[in-house]
């Protein structure tokens, strides 16, 4: 079931550039950067309230987001997300509606190590929507 | 001053078909379905806690956002929207630090008359980004 909404992502090219122009220029706080292996990620988090900007640098070259930067090679949104209460019931669920959950079935992880899974975006009015497994308040 | 996030917004073709799709596959409940003269759009929030999820479909073919559904024709992640205690004094300051912001100057206003602006994506790690008068629960 969804419960809340997460975070909206931005891949960018280079995060520490990012990081200082988002905080120079908006006076917005850039949090510790962090390494998700699994996703192929450096990624850091400006905190607004109940939601949440992600900030991503591809961290190695067969990154899944290293493609969207040579599309977008100054960045851009990439996806958002919305909090589920279990990833595996939610996608079964939405299976069973019709709609394509990326991946081959093995267990996805952000970097907090909560379960998370991507939804096609044909599936999603055209929008990469990420579903990640935690309370409203994430 | 940016006060939290307000929206993630998605232009999509046909409102009525995104509004059936997101109700009968999600869950989620599309709000009631409003038009923005000003900004040529017809939109609905789907209300997630503390965000919101905009639906927007072109109300007139000149719309500013028909160009975008040219070059995405199934959708997509239009834009995000962030909270500000005051547009003008805001927009003044985001100025002074290099950010372009667009527009003629004219007051621009969202569904609700609440003011809103817009930043250049390039002055925003390649996003479109709304800012928005209201306080962090919008």
């Amino acid at each position: 079931m969804i419960t809340g909404f997460s975070h909206v992502s931005i891949v960018v090219p280079d995060i520490e550039a990012a990081a200082r122009q988002i905080e120079t220029k908006y006076g917005l706080t850039v949090g510790e950067r962090k390494t998700n292996a699994e996703q192929g990620v450096r990624l850091a988090y400006v905190e607004l309230g109940g939601a949440r900007i992600e900030l991503m640098e591809p961290s190695r070259p067969d990154s899944p987001v290293a493609k969207f930067l040579e599309r977008n090679p100054r960045g851009g949104i990439h996806h958002f997300c919305l909090s589920v209460d279990n990833v595996d019931a939610t996608a079964k669920a939405l299976a069973c509606n019709g709609v394509r959950v990326l991946g081959d079935g093995k267990p996805q992880h952000n970097v907090e190590g909560e379960r998370i899974a991507f939804i096609h975006p044909g599936d999603f009015l055209g929008a990469l929507v990420e579903i990640e497994e935690h309370g409203p308040k994430g």
